[in-house]
C-alpha cells in the first residue's frame, strides 16, 4: 500500500485524481466463485475410491488416488473389507508433521490383503492417461506443479515421472527403510506445513476431503516423533469402511471442483492476485499447497 | 532408488561392482550436527524480547523480532507490562491456518499502550543493519528468501524491502481492513501450511520458540473463520509476560542456533541433501518455512 501511494506524492493533486495508476480491481472471494460455479465444474467423489475412517469426535472421509497408487488403493480398500482396521488406533501425533494410525499389536502376515507393497512413490507421465493443470508459479521443490484430477501433484519431464506432492491433508503410506517395506496397513496424514522432502520418498495414497481438523487438533504425542507414550494415550478407530460398501442413505454424497475447469483456474488466479477490502498487496503467486480444491455435498450451493 | 538403479542394469555385474557409481554418502542427523556444534554457534535468545503466554496445559514462549517490527514489539511489551493481556483468550482456532488471541471485550481505547499502530508490513535492506543469510532455492512468493538472526525472511531488492516470511509458528498482528489498524492487542499464530500470502499484508512480531503444540491442537472453532461460537470455548490466558521481567530462577533461559552459522549451514544442506537408511531420494531442495531452526535450555546438549 505504502509502496503504491509513495510516487503519488511527487504529483500535483489534480494530475493525481486524473493520472493516478487505477487500483487493482477488488477480486471476488472464492465462496462467490464457487456459488457462481457451473454444475460441470464439478465431478462427484467416487464413493468406490472413498474410505471413511471413524473417530470418537467424528468420521475423516479420504479420496483414494488410484491413478497414482493404483496397488496400494486396492490393498487399503482389501484390509478394510476384511476389517483389518477395526478398532485400529492413532498411535502418532508429530506437531507440524503427521497423525499416523495401525494395529499397533498386528501379527505378520496380516491374512488380509498384503503386508507389503512394491513402492509408489511415483509414476510415469506417459501411459495412462495423467490430467494435469500446471499452476504458473515457481516451486521450490520441482519443475512443474499443478493438480491432477483433484490432486496436488508435481511432474518431471527430464525424468518423465509425476507424483503426488505432500501437502496439507495428504495420506501416505508408512513404511521401514526398505522401499518396498510399505502397503497401506500403516498410513498417515499431513496436518502441518508441507513436508515436501517426503515427496517421492513414500507412496501417498490420497487426500482427506472431510476431517482433518479432527486429527490436526490431537493431543501430540510426547514420545519420540510424536508417538503417544502410553497405549491409554492413542486414540481408537472404530472402522474404516468403503464408502460405496454402505447404503446410499449411510453415504455422504461429495463432490469436488474439477481441477481442468475455468472455476478451478479462477480460483488459482484469486490466491494468486487476490486484492479486496482487506488484502493490501496480492502475493502474485501460489504455491501448489496452498490452493484449496473445494469439497461439497453435491448440489449444495 | 530406482532411478539411480535404473542404469546400473546394463552393465556386467563385476563392473558393476568397480564402477558404480557411489550411493551418496549418508548424511548425519540433526540431532547428531546439533550435538557436535560449537558454543559459538548459538547465541542466547534475550528474555527482553521474549513474552511468555501461559495457558491452562502450559507455556508458550514467543521471541519478539524488533529488527523487523521496532513498535508493534514494544507496544506489545507494554500491554503486557500494564497487564492488558491479564485474563485475555483465544478466541479462534481456524483449521491449516491461525490461532489468535486477544481481549474480546476490550473497550478502545485500552489505556494501555497504543491501540493502533502504523503498520510495520516490511522495513528497508538499507539503513539498521540486517544479517540476512539466503537459501540457494527458488521461493514461489519472493526473489530471496533466507534466514535473518534467526527469523525466516524474504528480500527484494528491486522493491529494497525485507519482511518476515509467514511461516508455522509465526506470530502477527491481527488488524481491520485499514493497514494501521492493529497494533498488537490481537496476535495470533500461524498452525498450519505457510499462509505466504499474507507476507507484507500483516505484521509480523515474532516466532514461538517453545510451546506452540498447545496452540497447534487446540479445538477448532465452528463459527466463520474458526471463531469459537460459544464464549466458554474460549481458551483463557493467565497472562502474557515479558520474560525480562521476572526473577532469574523464573525464566527459561534459551539459546537458538545463529543462522549465519556453520552449523546452521549445515543443518540446511541436510534438509537439502538428507540421504540416509530412510531417505531414498534427496529433494536436493528446501523451502524457507522447511528449516527449524533450533532452540535449547542454555549450554544443553
Amino acid at each position: 500500500m505504502k509502496a503504491w501511494l509513495a510516487p503519488m506524492l511527487t504529483l500535483a493533486l489534480p494530475l493525481l485524481i486524473a493520472a493516478a495508476p487505477a487500483e487493482p480491481p477488488k477480486t471476488p472471494s472464492a465462496a462467490e466463485i464457487v456459488a457462481a460455479s457451473p454444475a460441470s465444474d464439478w465431478r462427484p467423489i467416487d464413493p468406490q475410491n472413498t474410505i471413511y475412517l471413524d473417530l470418537p469426535k467424528g468420521r475423516v472421509i479420504i479420496e483414494l488416488a488410484p491413478a497414482f497408487a493404483p496397488n496400494h488403493v486396492a490393498n487399503i480398500k482389501a484390509l478394510a473389507r476384511a476389517h483389518y482396521f477395526d478398532n485400529a488406533y492413532v498411535v502418532r501425533a508429530q506437531d507440524n508433521y503427521v497423525v499416523q494410525w495401525s494395529q499397533p499389536d498386528a501379527k505378520r502376515p496380516l491374512g488380509a490383503g498384503h503386508d507389503t507393497l512394491k513402492a509408489e512413490f511415483d509414476r510415469p507421465i506417459a501411459g495412462a492417461p495423467l490430467p494435469f493443470t500446471p499452476l504458473p508459479d515457481p516451486d521450490t521443490y520441482a519443475p512443474e506443479v499443478g493438480f491432477s484430477d483433484g490432486f496436488p501433484a508435481a511432474r518431471d519431464g527430464a525424468l518423465g515421472k509425476a507424483w503426488l506432492t505432500h501437502c496439507y491433508g495428504m495420506v501416505g503410506a508408512g513404511r521401514d527403510n526398505d522401499a518396498d517395506s510399505g502397503g497401506g496397513a500403516e498410513l498417515y496424514a499431513v496436518i502441518g506445513h508441507a513436508p515436501r522432502n517426503l515427496d517421492r520418498n513414500v507412496t501417498l495414497v490420497g487426500r482427506v476431503v472431510q476431517g482433518i481438523e479432527l486429527m490436526s487438533s490431537m493431543p501430540r504425542g510426547t514420545g519420540d516423533l510424536g508417538f503417544y507414550e502410553h497405549p491409554e494415550e492413542r486414540i481408537p478407530i472404530k472402522a474404516i469402511t468403503v464408502a460405496a460398501d454402505l447404503p446410499p442413505d449411510q453415504r455422504l454424497d461429495l463432490e469436488t471442483v474439477r481441477t481442468d475447469s475455468v472455476t478451478f483456474a479462477r480460483l488459482v488466479e484469486i490466491r494468486r492476485h487476490r486484492h479486496d477490502d482487506w488484502y493490501k498487496v496480492a502475493s502474485g503467486h501460489v504455491d501448489v499447497c496452498n490452493v484449496k480444491v473445494p469439497v461439497r455435498v453435491r448440489g449444495a450451493k
